[in-house]
């Protein structure tokens, strides 16, 4: 009989967002006039900007005609969003990626969890934690983990404590992994990390051989000068890091699905016998073996967001939530919270009052203010005693939130 | 230092179509002037349909407004679109599949290449050869094979051979396997399995616990009555069958990308203990964790194939097609040629004259007559002295490049 991958049946029975789910439509069953206030997923809720849907009518058109018909696109992406991006993206901030560095995917979502596959099946993997559960789930799937323990953490995997003592930015650990997950402007605790910070990872992958993946797909959000977009601003990098894009929130792309990978042609890995390989080539060859390109349509719209209009139209949009995210962190730090974050990201990271736990935070805040929030604990053990709030929400309804949350809870 | 999955490097370097592609671009330079006709790669030309556009189109716009404006969907797809595809795809051919039961994806490459995910590390496959490349390789990638030996068959891997002698459909091997690839109507045979054939296999399945991977994104070419157009016509199917279908071929979606799987409910594998686990369950968690769900204007797009317009329509391009592949084949018997499939598939499988090696047939055709083929040996060990011709061209092209084989070829 056909066996199954075994590794599947480590992973935690709950994923995070369908319990928060289940326990919301519950409450709905108990409450059907309840007015709840969903901040628990990042999702957002703005329109498609003007720009993109006007490119993207223009791709169906063309689509429509003999002449302007196209089939299968290369699976990298068409070369007018590749140099786009490697233009605006990049170029302008004085980074050099060029275009066939570039590969464009349906989302970061299968990019981040994708990549581990061109990796050995024993390679040792660094997460921080809290963290994107992504990663953590496709390295359990590939085998890379034991079991998890009681507080969820898989044997195997070096987790890095976010906590506020090192101001949710973990340093690099004092043994040797092959590959390390960062994700900044960082989802869930809406930290950054400086030039110093990044720079200590870069020499750290330089001197132990590790590879860096740096997921950036909020780097639109980042207001303070100074702060890196890039892992290739970093000095070096380029030597030790793959870096994670996407359209989703930084154009509203979430129901439209764009993103990309950055992977430098000087990144190499070692084959069994210790020669370089270049990882560049093997990602190629995974991704034209297993992906076919995104739709037309979609990179139509994906380059509108670089024309003069689009930059205008949706840095419009991330100001909005930029805004939202300015008034949950100022709101809740008015009513005695501690509350982290949502100044370069769209996230506000708040610890739960007298140190409540946070699924228990989660179920009095929901049955008090119909306000839904992340708990902290589902992002991993150091989230414990925290809660997430998206600034991905329409503007009433985060100032209703807020309100609610201010009258209502104690912290 | 980060160690590489070292399976990649087992791999045979030149995947097929990119060598197609360098052999035709320095014939393009040595003859600048040459009007070559390319009939290789498997490219649908025809625009896509008005239905579908409109339907795209509506779900721009609604993308534009407020209340109309959606995140991230379903993984497993918009229920709008998996209630049409239960409907239209099996229901109306008096096969039960229900919505729950349907995965939308972005394409049937991912998901064959990532269906093996979620088996055993050393799950024993069987595939057809000739066969479709992505089979084979993204097993190879997962560390199922050996190396190639050289004919290109890799260690570990049971081949079924498809012959002139057994019509190109396979018999179950002797003995037992995990996962079975069938591929029918077939690419790149052009073959298809009767009942009695597709019955012998869900046999098989049920006696040796194998799961079989039928993938039918051809099925809509099918013209003969008595043909399935689905496994699970066949009684039986749902304990032991997967099957893949793609918008790609049948609604001219290479470039707008959207297909989908089909799990029953019944289909189990097995763990390590012998328990039965469900595949459906397993496949919900590997796609809800590595994939955020298809665009949804494309899904619209997608859903549009069902509207009464939309099936005329799109059911206009596959008889435009299906005719080609007719003149094709009339054209190459009338010179002389064994030719196979174009019947109930848009590809025709041809014996070179005189037992010449499929690559160097390529190079002759391409010098004599400016055709594009592929190599059947590209396919496979047994596709070696075959070629394969693609009907998705334009009509004037099919029929000059027959005109141009009939003239200067010798069969």
């Amino acid at each position: 009989m056909a066996r199954i991958n075994d590794h599947y049946q480590k992973l935690a029975a709950g994923y995070l967002f369908p319990e928060i789910a289940r326990r919301v439509r519950a409450f709905q069953e108990r409450h059907p006039k309840a007015r709840i206030i969903r901040l628990g997923i990042g999702d957002v809720v703005l329109p498609l900007v003007e720009s993109v849907r006007s490119a993207m009518h223009g791709a169906i058109d063309e689509m429509g005609t003999e002449q302007g018909f196209r089939g299968y696109g290369p699976e990298q992406g068409y070369a007018f969003l590749r140099e786009a991006i490697a233009q605006h993206d990049f170029g302008a901030r004085g980074v050099a990626i060029s275009a066939d560095e570039i590969f464009v995917s349906d989302g970061s979502k299968c990019d981040s969890g994708n990549i581990q596959e061109i990796f050995a099946a024993d390679a040792r993997i660094a997460v921080s934690d809290p963290v994107y559960p992504v990663y953590v789930d496709t390295n359990v799937m590939a085998g890379r983990t034991g079991r998890p323990d009681d507080n969820g953490r898989y044997e195997g995997i070096v987790y890095l404590p976010c906590t506020e003592a090192n101001g949710f930015r973990p340093e690099p650990p004092g043994q040797a992994v092959d590959l390390v997950y960062l994700c900044f402007p960082n989802n869930p605790t809406g930290a950054v990390a400086d030039r110093a910070t990044l720079t200590r990872w870069v020499q750290y992958a330089q001197a132990t051989g590790a590879i860096l993946f740096f997921d950036a797909a909020y780097e639109a959000y980042v207001t303070e000068a100074g702060i890196p977009h890039s892992i290739f601003e970093i000095p070096g990098a380029r030597d030790v890091a793959i870096e994670f894009r996407s359209f989703s929130k930084t154009a509203g792309f979430t129901g439209t699905r764009c993103a990309y990978v950055v992977i430098p042609k000087e990144l190499k890995g070692t084959d069994a016998s210790g020669a370089p390989v270049d990882i560049r080539t093997l990602w190629t060859r995974r991704h034209t073996t297993k992906f076919n390109g995104v739709s037309y349509v979609v990179q139509a719209g994906a380059a509108a967001t670089y024309s003069e209009r689009g930059r205008a139209e949706i840095g419009e949009q991330i100001r909005y939530y930029l805004a939202n995210a300015r008034i949950i962190r100022d709101g809740l730090t008015a009513a005695g919270a501690r509350a982290f974050g949502g100044v370069n990201a769209p996230y506000v990271w708040v610890k739960t009052p007298q140190g409540v736990r946070s699924w228990d935070f989660f179920d009095q805040l929901l049955e008090r203010t119909h306000v839904v929030v992340t708990p902290g604990a589902g992002f991993g053990a150091c989230g414990e005693g925290y809660f997430r709030l998206s600034a991905f929400g329409k503007r009433e309804q985060v100032e209703e939130a807020v309100d609610r949350i201010r009258e209502r809870v104690s912290f």
